[in-house]
Parts: C-alpha cells; sequence; structure tokens
C-alpha cells in the first residue's frame, strides 16, 4: 500500500508549485506518485453518472448528491494502491462561512497518512493573488486570509483526530522554493 | 427543509442583539425564523420527564442523564421543518475547563447548516460585562477571553468536521451593530 | 467510578513536576490517583503480546499493530474504577508532522472526563529543553514550539468534541510553581 498524502493550501499560497517542484525531483529519484484533484474527481464522477455536464452545474447540486458524490471520490481514490497525492482544500471561504474539505464521511473512507497544509504570510499572499489576473477570486483582505489559514490549521488538527493522520505544516516563501520543496520532498520520500 | 443554523458566543458579546435585530429585518422580507435556546429546550424536556423543578436542579443531574437530555433535545430541534436558529455555547468555560455546548451526540441528531461566531474585541466585552449588573458571572480578565474566543474556534472546527456545516465569524463591533446584523441577514436569507 | 484525567504538554513544560506535586497533596487530603504513563502502557501490552522485547521495537510496528495496541492499552485504563490520570501526549511532533496522541478510536475506548493542557512560555520551554542534558532531544526553536502548543490546543478541542471531556488549560510558569499544582489540585480534587 502506497502513501496517502493530503495537501492543501489557501488560494495563492502556491500549493500546485510546491507539488510540481516535490514532483519532478522525487521523479528523478525514481519514485511515483499520482497526483489527484478531488474536486477534478468528483466532477468526473457526478459526469459518468449523467448527473452534470459542466463544472458550474456542480455547485447547483443538492447537498445530498453533493455528499454522495465526496463519498464516491474518496472511495476511488482510496482504491489506489500507488503513492498518490490529494489536492484539495482544507477549508473552503463561501459566503455561508468556512465550508470543510474533508467532512468526517470523507476522512472515513479517504483515511489520509499524512495532511500537508502548505501555509505562507498573509502579505504575499494578498500580492500574489493581486498579480493573479487569469483568475477572478473575491478579493480578501490580511486579516481575513490571515483567520482562514489559523483556522486551517484547528480543522486540520480535526481531520487528524478523526482519522490518525499526522498534519505537517509547510512555509512556502517568497524566494524559498526550494526550501518548501525539501520539506515535501522529506515527506513524500 | 429549513436552514439549521447555530448561533454561538462568549458572555457579553451581543449574540442577543444580534439574533433580534436579523430576525426584525427579516419578519419584514417575511422570512421566518425558530428562536430556540439549547439550554431551555433541554431544561423543559428535563421537567417534562419529572427529572428536575428547577434550572438549579439541572446541574446536579448525573452525567449520563444530562447526555440524555442533550440528546433528547437535539432530536426535538432537528423535527421542526422550518428555519430554525439554535442559541447555545460553543463552549462553556467551567471549573474543570471548557465544556463542549455540542458534543458529537448533540451534532449527530441536529446536523446544524450553519455554525455562526458571534465575536467582539475582548476589550469591549470587559465592558460590557462590567456594565451589565443584572447578572452574576465571574470576572474573567482580557487574556481569558480572548482564549475563550480563539478556542471557540478550534472547536467549532471540530464540529464543522463532523456534521459538514460551514462556521461563519461574525465580528459584532461597538457601534457597528448594523454591520453584524447585515451579516448575520446575509446567512439567514 | 473514578475520575479520568488525561494531562498533557510539550517536552520541557514541567508536567511531571506539576503531577508529583499535586499527587502529594492530595494524599494528605486522602485522595488518591493512579498514574498511569499511556506509551509505557502500550509497551507493557505489547511485551506481553511477545510483539516487541525493547521499547526501540514499539516504532517499527506495523500502523495497524500500534493502532491495536493503542487501543486494548486504552480499554486496559477505562476498565480502572479507581481515579486515574492518564499521562501522554496531546500531539507528537514527528518528521511526517504532528502525530495525535489520542486519535478516535483511544477516545472511544479510553472516554476522558477532563484532558488538561500543561502549558508555559516558550521562552521557558526553551531554556528547560537546553538545560537538560540528560534527554536527547530535536534541538527546536520558539516559533516551533509556539506552534506547537496552539496546535496541541485545537487537536484537545477535537478531542472534547467527541468524548463531551471538558478541556483545562493549566500555565506552568517559572516559580509560579504552587499556582499550578493548585489548578491543578482543584481539577483533581
Amino acid at each position: 500500500m502506497g502513501k496517502r498524502v493530503v495537501i492543501t493550501g489557501v488560494p495563492g499560497v502556491g500549493k500546485t508549485t510546491v507539488i510540481d517542484g516535490a514532483r519532478e525531483k522525487l521523479k528523478e529519484e525514481n519514485i511515483d506518485y499520482t497526483s489527484i484533484n478531488f474536486g477534478t474527481c468528483m466532477f468526473e464522477v457526478a459526469c459518468e453518472q449523467g448527473k452534470v455536464k459542466s463544472r458550474d452545474e456542480m455547485r447547483k447540486l443538492e447537498q445530498a448528491e453533493q455528499k454522495e458524490l465526496q463519498k464516491t471520490a474518496a472511495q476511488l481514490i482510496a482504491k489506489i494502491k500507488e503513492n498518490v497525492i490529494v489536492d484539495t482544500h482544507c477549508t473552503v471561504s463561501t459566503p455561508g462561512g468556512y465550508l470543510p474539505g474533508l467532512p468526517s464521511w470523507v476522512l472515513e473512507e479517504l483515511k489520509p497518512d499524512i495532511i500537508i497544509l502548505v501555509e505562507t504570510d498573509e502579505d504575499q499572499i494578498l500580492k500574489r493573488r493581486m498579480s493573479d489576473t487569469s483568475r477572478e477570486r473575491d478579493m480578501e483582505g490580511y486579516l481575513s486570509i490571515k483567520e482562514h489559514q489559523e483556522y486551517n490549521r484547528a480543522m486540520a488538527a480535526a481531520y487528524s483526530m478523526l482519522t490518525g493522520s499526522t498534519v505537517r505544516i509547510i512555509k512556502n516563501q517568497d524566494f524559498l522554493l526550494e526550501r518548501s520543496v525539501a520539506d515535501m520532498l522529506d515527506i513524500l520520500r
């Protein structure tokens, strides 16, 4: 059985860069990780089941259906025997508040070994979000990003209590990408 | 099925004022919410079952009995088909430590959609508590109120992990009641 | 049925001093507490089952076996009818991240009444760790100890949500041992 690693981070934290950097180095060491985006996996399940045709339709599904899709996606990922990185959100900031990315019914199927929180300074996240014009994002302030990152730690602790997984905080500082890639490598190796 | 909203906040945070303000506005929009105090609901169940005659007797009940009352109260509230606001504590500060207001056996019955944390500056809570002579309260200091509010966020994350509910933090600043009422309206509408 | 008290604290926080101080005073009041170290209890179970011969071998056991040992140890402690203090870690800082000391399957057996977090200033922990040459410890910095103590609070909240136990934070300041012993006594009496 391979390692099952969940990786999370607020938008703009540079999660993808860290994952890509680590996977590249791992390839040189002949260590393979399948990388799965949890949201994409849910969407593909929904398409196959004929429930939606576009990602926009996902949000309009009823709560019970969303829950079922989350469960099925988690079961699919849990069947993978190789090392796997699950790219998802610890919590999503919605108008109704912070929504857990891995509620109990997902965790009970997914049973992650490690949950990684990629974090960085709120100021740097702000700058990255402001310079990223490719995505449309609701602009959050410094304090609100700080609140979100802190809340994610509390949520990760709850995930860990239920599953027994470890929780690792990786700091992705500007100009220090190599450092966070190295931290990530330590975990994935 | 209506929305099931749990609203919490440390004593002196102005929770009732925010609830009342929001419900008044909602009435003008023909949106109804039944407001239930969880402690009162438990007390009524205990009275009906002939277990207590006064609220003081509630604290003297055995742990197993208290647990049973919590469960029954949660089941009763869960049966309500309309929109409902459940007024309770995220955690209660007791001599033995922070007691969870919604332990797992309550959450599994109640299944809230949204948990709201009403927060405000510790200084303002102190001032409100000092000027409120109607209730007898153990005086807590600034740091201890801060610790309690921070701990409540962690607890809310755990509640959310189990139930999948969102957690919304509403800041109830002095002289900014209208702002927190507006935040509350956004959620309840 | 006696009280079941879990006591935790990061290495160097002075947990043992507080426990010993409190138990001594309690003896004068004829209140008895059995003190059990969770790790030692697990090790004894593993020895009896012929799984290991030394503590070093414990870490090399497979995850499923470790889980089984944790469960058995928790069941043994839960059978004790007298007052018991369980000395353990809220979370352990490992290379893979923070590992929960009391994951859900342990809590469901152990059902603690109270979880105590002994905390102190990060600076004092640093000084104690540096002057303690008897144990070999990986040296952590100020911020990393702070992160660990904060994370432990979030984890304790998750433990409390599942079990309904209270969580009490005791500050063990230098030169104020009597104060933290007194706090501890209030809880254990």
